[in-house]
């Protein structure tokens, strides 16, 4: 049969046309991956486990948040539509994230160099009743109150699905993407795209926290120890237990206004922030992770504005700490010179405790405000990990 | 004076309103640069030379070409911008590319790690008359002809000015682009703008040609020799004096039709490109960079298909080579699963007698052809290289 196909699309091509070999079946290649990779490339993060990879997994270099909407079907429910999905994309990212290429895999030599490739989901609070199942929603996965700052656009909020996939090279990215797209293209329509970028891997072996495109170190205050993550980020499952080692996403896309912060003098900036831009030691400290003293005053003035962001940002009660683990951005702008930005990804166990005390403080009188704006928001109900033959959300759907 | 500016943004920040510092100076932070990377974001191209850097140099993992447009101007001639323009960028690309901050540079920090960044600056074949100096434009900055298998969306064609920022780290290009543009903007309009991406640095150390999003090596054919560089790509100024040192670059946007490509088996598309997609072999050798062999046959039917994207993008002449530095793109998709393709980008001393010929077979026969498709199309005079307290273009505009 391949040697007919062979000869069959030899002789069109000879003759001129270079048609679609209609019918022909996707095969896989299995002699991809059969070089030897030697960089970071062969790099691996593991795709079963308690907890999807991706979220404290140490950030790669680079991320694509992808949020769909299912599509309509009449010869399908919602929650088998899921169910087909979920399927599909547990089996294709267990292949992708171990360097091999998925079933059906058209181009398997991109497949090759994971480079720490990591995949992703999550599902929007509206999902749940769509799906028959609202009953099984989590208090925790709920859309967000409205901030006076906010100045949402439509194109970037909202979605049933949220596909995250990072990795330490973009090839990699863009290879799964296209991947695990097309598998359900015909389930479901794109609904928001980004793209985002942090330190290439390698570039910086210090350790030092990320800098956004506004020049500040941009999570400093991040739970980090197991003990932290399982208090902050993992869902115990004590209010729905298939929930358990679940997490909920707050993904916000902030533009920086750079051309008025570029205005800005660097002791202004510092100020505005409450750290210094250099080190991100707080404005009494020396090092990054000194604790901000807020009490702290010079000749009667706060050393730290009290509404600096620092101030503000900082928790007030034990409860309000999260995991961010955000992105820079940089488009092309449709006016003037810059859109570049964050998007600000933070991933915690409950919103409503967690960002949405400290976000309110911080719209009503961050003197960051002037500077950034949030264009757009979703929150996902990031799924529990998958065991080994099992499928992501099998708790919550099987 | 800084003493003073703390105290009274302090106050100003206190009292809750945290505007910005009118008039305040743009001051350049002398202690960014005292972290020691310790990474390749230390790593450095030099800026000054014979030629510019980021066309014979490695390519880096990233790239952003963006085509500016002069902005008329009521009090300056388009010769005196452009002489302005080309100043400053001098100066700003000579401290970026070796870490420093640029001249009043507002995020000093974000130019401690170059990984290998590079500025390269070209000027399109209509600015010679806007600038008042037809006669010096060389016969080999041209526009192309139109080939019949284009497409272009004016969106992505042409511009009076070509800025291509590379380096291994996004942050870099981000930062890069920041500040070149932002100095020019009163002077300027962004016309396009590309985002491209390879193989991460360190992802794979075997020294493999990049391959594109279809799956293919890219670029096996470049010249890669000092005598073959000067052979094909760098301008002797034979013609044109101050153009010794410069080259021509030709710019297109090609996006791949993967949904399409997708469908077509793996033979098929072997046949099609006339080589092998795991090794990147010719269809009659064992290894990338054996010599395709035309003239074999098996069974009296070549083995090479004519047809073949190899067999017509191969060389007619000895004059038809030139260096390919292609990135890949993926963006957002406004239709459809995937906007995929390749930003080809290719540089040689003269496009009438290098690209264009292997252009016109392969837009007449290429088997490719139903999966590809040319979107956008440009032509820059490549500057030659600044010498050490020089400015780009100075031989051409001093």
């Amino acid at each position: 049969m391949a040697e007919q196909r062979w000869t069959l699309n030899r002789r069109r091509l000879l003759t001129g046309g270079a048609a679609v070999a209609a019918g022909a079946a996707l095969t896989q290649c299995a002699t991809a991956g059969s070089s030897t990779p030697t960089g970071f490339g062969s790099a691996t993060e593991p795709f079963h486990g308690r907890h999807q990879a991706g979220i404290a997994t140490p950030p790669q270099a680079h991320a694509l948040f992808v949020a769909l909407d299912m599509a309509p079907s009449a010869d399908r429910s919602p929650r088998d539509t899921l169910i087909a999905m979920l399927r599909l994309w547990s089996s294709d990212a267990a292949r992708l994230t171990a360097g091999q290429p998925a079933l059906a895999d058209t181009e398997p030599e991109l497949a090759q160099h994971p480079s720490r490739l990591t995949v992703t989901v999550g599902i929007g609070p509206h999902v749940f009743d769509r799906i028959g199942l609202a009953h099984r929603r989590p208090d925790s996965v709920s859309e967000l109150p409205a901030f006076s700052t906010d100045r949402l656009d439509r194109r970037w909020c909202g979605g049933d699905i949220l596909l995250q996939i990072c990795a330490d090279d973009r090839v990699a990215v863009a290879h799964a993407a296209r991947v695990l797209l097309k598998n359900v293209r015909t389930l479901t329509v794109q609904r928001w795209r980004q793209d985002g970028f942090r330190t290439a891997r390698g570039a910086d072996k210090s350790g030092a926290t990320m800098r956004n495109l506004m020049g500040q170190v941009d999570g400093t205050a991040n739970p980090r120890e197991d003990a932290e993550l399982d208090r902050y980020v993992w869902d115990d499952g004590s209010q729905q237990p298939w929930f358990a080692g679940g997490t909920v996403l707050v993904i916000r896309r902030i533009r920086s206004e750079l051309d008025t912060w570029d205005e800005l003098d660097r002791t202004s900036k510092e100020l505005t922030l409450g750290r210094r831009l250099d080190t991100g030691a707080p404005l009494t400290g020396e090092g990054e992770f000194d604790e901000p003293d807020l009490a702290a005053t010079e000749n009667g003035i706060p050393v730290i504005p009290p509404n600096s962001h620092v101030a503000l940002a900082r928790r007030q009660s034990d409860d309000e700490r999260f995991l961010r683990r955000g992105y820079n951005y940089d488009d092309p702008p449709t006016v003037g010179t810059t859109d570049a930005g964050l998007i600000f990804a933070a991933y915690q166990r409950d919103p409503a405790r967690q960002f949405v005390p400290v976000q309110r403080r911080l719209a009503e009188a961050d003197a960051m405000n002037p500077w950034i704006t949030t264009i757009g928001s979703a929150v996902f109900a990031m799924l529990p990990g998958v065991p080994e033959g099992g499928y992501l959300g099998q708790n919550l759907l099987g």
